[in-house]
């Protein structure tokens, strides 16, 4: 199987503790890094994750908060310094353009590649990236300011060749991608050779939601049926259920309900309230519900 | 004594390493703190260090280079979701509140303090903070951009009073503020007790020089005479002697040459760059020329 890993470089909230980095992860999808929200230090974890800058090509942003975007300013200098040529992608929530493009011509006088923003509405759902074997759409969110989250879909890979039935049936080799994508080899003979006997079905396409910040969104579950991975935010345990209303946040519990509910195969939780020096409490309260889930922590590498 | 102790947040240089964290320092002078430079990460250090924010209300940046201010975005928002009341001072060379305060207003919609800057031209010494017990005058440096290092210099103390004198001769306690400042004592029966039976000297006055970033400056010993700690930025060693003066940097040995000439105390030296995996050279090159010399590192604290 191809690669497709979830990195955590940071999944603390907006207050600074010394366990967790604010928000930041890197989705590795065939050794192309898809980075998702930039909080402050995420290049320094990005080296440390021992990630290459040059395979990261697009950054999506959930929403303009500093402690999902604050780390831009840094990465895209680095970038510069290490005389990147290649364009960089920033998507995210409208705004975020006028309000970097100063600052960045000013702390980058001579830029050796270009960074091009690319802005979202974030209410409603829209495909924002789409590549031979990826898609990245939005899934809106409701949080204090206009925020998404992604999900992140393969595209349904070709059958895989069956080395020995092709070497078997003499099929030529300017035949095989006709045959990985489904037909069935005819020999000079005029022998139907049927597909399925010539290869094994493709490996089923994988997906991975990101949902943060947000309050709970039970009407999520719709989109998210099925995803292998659903990274949601519990930012709260129950415990602060009152207080994660009204801050726009989701409790540990509430995220392993719509895991349960999507039928996510599995679930991590993470951006923790600075409050909770244990975070055991977060795991209990979502296992109770959703036994696959896992609590993020930096370093963390996923792998679906 | 009461306290004077540097403690280094981050002492790499401006690509981001395993290893190191972009520059920052904190001066604990007798509980207040002054910051150094901002570099990204700034605040998750200053946290790690266990200083406490409510101690901070200086900052002062030698230049506007991302490497040395991205971390205050970061640390002014956090303060804010503390809610904070005092006012934070920021120091530096001209041009930081005209490219700051368009983001800090996005992203701090409500300020529960206010951030005031103080800006300074490079190009000569000024004297930027005083308080009873402190000065911090600029050091003008010579970088690729307007850029000034700071000396921190404690003012001469009162005397100490001795305890058991001031009883023995039964000094009133209304006159022991004159005796701190160097009066002598007249008893009721006119006798004279002179200063010095009453009193112990008072400590030296301590002093803390900080240069980053720049080319070796031979002509700022003169400046730096006598320092405690002398902390110079050593980006290269000797091997990269060139590519140091071509990008306006110092070599460890150049930093010790003048904390030699200065008749320093102690050296510490940091900005390394990241090319080199292995920082003994720094110390080796630099102890040869100067025996008390030190490698920054994160996390360390050095008392004076």
């Amino acid at each position: 199987m191809e690669k497709f890993e979830l990195h955590i470089l940071g999944c603390g909230s907006a207050l600074p503790t010394t366990r967790h980095f604010p928000t930041s992860q890197v989705l590795n999808v065939r050794d192309k890094l898809f980075m998702i929200d930039c909080g402050e230090g995420a290049q320094l974890q990005f080296r440390r994750a021992r990630l290459k800058f040059s395979r990261l090509n697009h950054i999506f942003i959930s929403h303009l908060h500093g402690d999902h975007c604050f780390g831009l300013w840094g990465l895209i200098s680095t970038l510069n310094l290490l005389g990147r040529t290649a364009e960089l992608h920033i998507h995210s929530p409208r705004g975020l353009e006028e309000l970097m493009r100063p600052t960045l011509a000013f702390f980058n006088r001579q830029m050796t590649y270009e960074v091009l923003f690319h802005e979202f509405e974030a209410d409603a759902p829209a495909v924002v990236y789409e590549d031979r074997s990826l898609t990245v759409t939005t899934l809106p969110l409701r949080h204090r300011i206009p925020c998404c989250g992604f999900l992140f879909a393969e595209k349904p890979g070709l059958n895989h060749i069956v080395r020995e039935m092709v070497d078997f049936y003499g099929v030529p080799v300017y035949e095989l991608n006709r045959i990985k994508n489904g037909a069935d080899y005819v020999t000079p003979e005029g022998k139907v050779v049927p597909n399925h006997v010539l290869t094994r079905p493709a490996d089923p396409p994988r997906r991975y939601a990101y949902c943060s910040d947000t309050v709970c969104l039970p009407g999520l579950s719709e989109s998210l049926q099925g995803v292998d991975l659903l990274f949601h935010e519990a930012t709260f345990a129950t415990d602060n259920l009152v207080r994660a209303r009204e801050t726009f946040h989701t409790t540990a519990a509430q995220a392993a309900e719509l895991a349960r509910s999507a039928g996510a195969k599995r679930l991590l939780i993470g951006h923790f309230s600075a409050r909770y020096e244990d975070e055991s409490v977060f795991l209990q309260e979502a296992q109770e519900i959703f036994p696959a889930a896992q609590l993020a922590k930096e370093m963390l590498c996923v792998s679906l």
